[in-house]
């Protein structure tokens, strides 16, 4: 098959050494001696934070020590240090036949760390992934010595650390949103009146697996494909529902490429007999929405808490006269879809926490929302944009205008 | 490309309802009420027990409610509950916008559970998926109730069910066995003097890749492939050591095919000038694993704690005046390559508690363990038995002889 121009190698880039150096840094900037990453079959469940630490995986109870001093020191079994030491990462890798509580205890008496940082939070999952069974493991081990009352929460290291997208991050989720749109664009020239929802999102699926991409959700619902007034919105499959003259089209796609992610949403409207343009009640309802991002994006600079940011583009969809989207403005993007920590959302139970977090330079974040017409179909929009120190630099060609499918 | 006899096709089997009617089995068998599966972005952070729960991703926290009565409760995010319906696994599909706090309780209410459920455990990583963050959620709901105190490990549920396979987990398993042992076949013919472990591992990475099969653990290490005495042996990637005459080649494969996987080793030995049959170290070597498996073998029944099992064949290699190995002679193996609960393995700190564990029916273990040959290299060898009534049913034909190759 021939390769489209938008086609790019897989690259086998590792961020971890631009990531390492800028943890050793928010450690610093945190005044935070240790962070202690503590895992197990990596395999069979893996914390989201070896995303920035390990290129692979290990087997048995491994403790990856990430100090201020740039020292940083890996106790693994034995089986798995020679993979270790040739990631050359760690300044130091410990092994072991039988047990890691020796050379852990060991390795933080030459440390002496006033504070560990370890990996929970109540509210931000990426910063969530040390479980029950390991964090009573450490006070195992702990006992006789007072490290357990030396642990806190790794939370704002790791929000910093995966929320602060380095260069290399940025270039890798801008090359996923080119190649998204670049499917968006063949859609566009494929869709026909007839089609059926199940038909576009195969379509869709040829693209992505014919080129090597991955998919940055499940393919069950990766893309969400929504056409007329009567398929469900939400992660839902695409279904046997038609394109239908005068309905709506949306697509909600998300790719993932050497590692990093896309998370766009488009609008097409289905012209019907006679028709040159939108009805009114379509282009008020997508001059809605994109006035609802326009808000949002006004309100997106650094230091702003996010529902803040969240309560700009929903106030102008209520004055709008529609209402309410039930679901966040927007979120982080970057190695996961969800990408952890800040998001853009209203302060409800489920935003608990990480909605009050502040907008932070670096950050990726999706704008999305959507509003309903009558008889037609919703009216979603989605773009990706980067903050910057003076604002909002667009990853994404914003949809400025419908999208039209002739009949 | 031809697709090769072995070949199977992709088959998208769903195990989850064949499993859930075991956990509702379990669940009476042990006299528990409610089993709780609380997660949240599952796509960036998984607990292990999803497999056996759900085919899909959940976004926002969600609990699954596994109930003695098989009155099976999800209480998910609006937008993932759709997905959740067309599932056909719950009887009861609970929505929420706000938060799951209210759901939850009201839930918890209705099934007045004595007992709870919920997954830590510190010696089973795969009954370890309830992460501190998600304990501490709740340990909040629960306020003002007595929930807590009736919580309990979820271990011993988690344990006989990803440990007992059923028909078609066993069926999936004995495919990616029979597809790894053509694998290695082919290699059988392909491995020539000269030839790097890279070369060799190229060859079963393309077998691997041009017929739509998965690695059952890291590609840069599956294969291993270890040759002559200086390459070390463990979770270490091929090198540019090459195939020398009177050494001897070892390859460690598992695959992963519809979800399940394989796990084998195999021993070859490169014909010296003039040899007809390995000299007599090498001879002594392959006879000695083979023995100490069929030791183990013999020791491998029901109900026998997991390092009893070990202990027959460490000691038939220290019997034979060989340095023990210093791993387990088994682990269980599943959907996950090491999957999880018991092992057979030796009372080591790093295996407390789960070689404890009795031996069940319906167990896939894998056997294996190496010596070492000075001069020559290593001899190690594994099997992937499933445990029966009656004893041991081999899912691999056992090598019980060594393979060579002429130079």
């Amino acid at each position: 098959m021939r390769k489209p121009p938008w086609y790019r190698e897989y690259r086998d880039v590792s961020i971890i050494p631009e990531k390492m150096a800028q943890a050793t840094q928010i450690l610093r900037d945190l005044n935070i001696d240790v962070w202690l990453v503590f895992v197990r079959e990596t395999l069979l469940n893996r914390d989201p934070a070896l995303d920035f630490i390990l290129d692979g995986e290990v087997t048995w109870r491994s403790a990856f020590l990430i100090t201020r001093s740039g020292h940083h020191i890996a106790i693994v079994g034995h089986f798995d240090a020679r993979n270790i030491e040739s990631m050359d990462v760690f300044s130091q890798v410990v092994d072991y036949h039988h047990g890691i509580r020796e050379p852990l205890l060991e390795a933080l008496q030459q440390l002496r760390p006033r504070k560990i940082a370890i990996n929970y939070s109540t509210s931000d999952v990426a910063a969530d992934g040390l479980t029950v069974g390991l964090y009573h493991n450490l006070h195992d081990y702990f006992e006789n010595t007072d490290y357990a009352s030396r642990l806190i929460s790794a939370e704002p290291i790791i929000a910093a650390l995966r929320g602060r997208k380095s260069p290399t991050e940025i270039e890798l989720v801008q090359a996923a949103v080119n190649i998204t749109e670049q499917i968006f664009d063949e859609v566009g020239r494929f869709a026909k009146v007839g089609m059926t929802q199940r038909e576009i999102a195969d379509f869709v699926h040829f693209h992505i697996e014919s080129h090597g991409l991955d998919y940055a959700w499940e393919k069950n619902y990766d893309p969400i494909v929504t056409c007329g007034p009567y398929s469900p919105y939400g992660h839902a499959a695409p279904s046997d529902v038609p394109l239908e003259k005068g309905h709506t089209l949306h697509i909600d796609l998300g790719i993932k490429h050497n590692g990093y992610c896309s998370d766009l949403q488009r609008m097409w409207y289905v012209l019907d007999d006679g028709e040159t343009t939108a009805p009114p009640d379509v282009k008020h309802a997508f001059d809605t929405v994109y006035g609802a991002i326009k808000a949002g994006e006004a309100a997106l600079r650094p230091g702003v808490p996010g529902w803040k940011v969240d309560a700009a583009a929903r106030q102008y969809i209520v004055d709008n006269n529609y209402a309410e989207y039930m679901h966040a403005f927007g979120h982080l993007l970057g190695r996961s879809v969800h990408d952890g920590a800040t998001v853009l959302a209203p302060r409800w139970e489920r935003y608990a926490g990480i909605c009050e977090l502040p907008v932070e330079v670096g950050n990726i974040f999706t704008l999305e929302l959507h509003v309903t017409i009558p008889e037609r179909g919703i009216m979603s929009v989605e773009e990706d944009v980067l903050v910057t120190d003076t604002g909002v630099q667009y990853l994404s060609k914003p949809q400025t205008e419908l999208r039209y499918i002739h009949s």
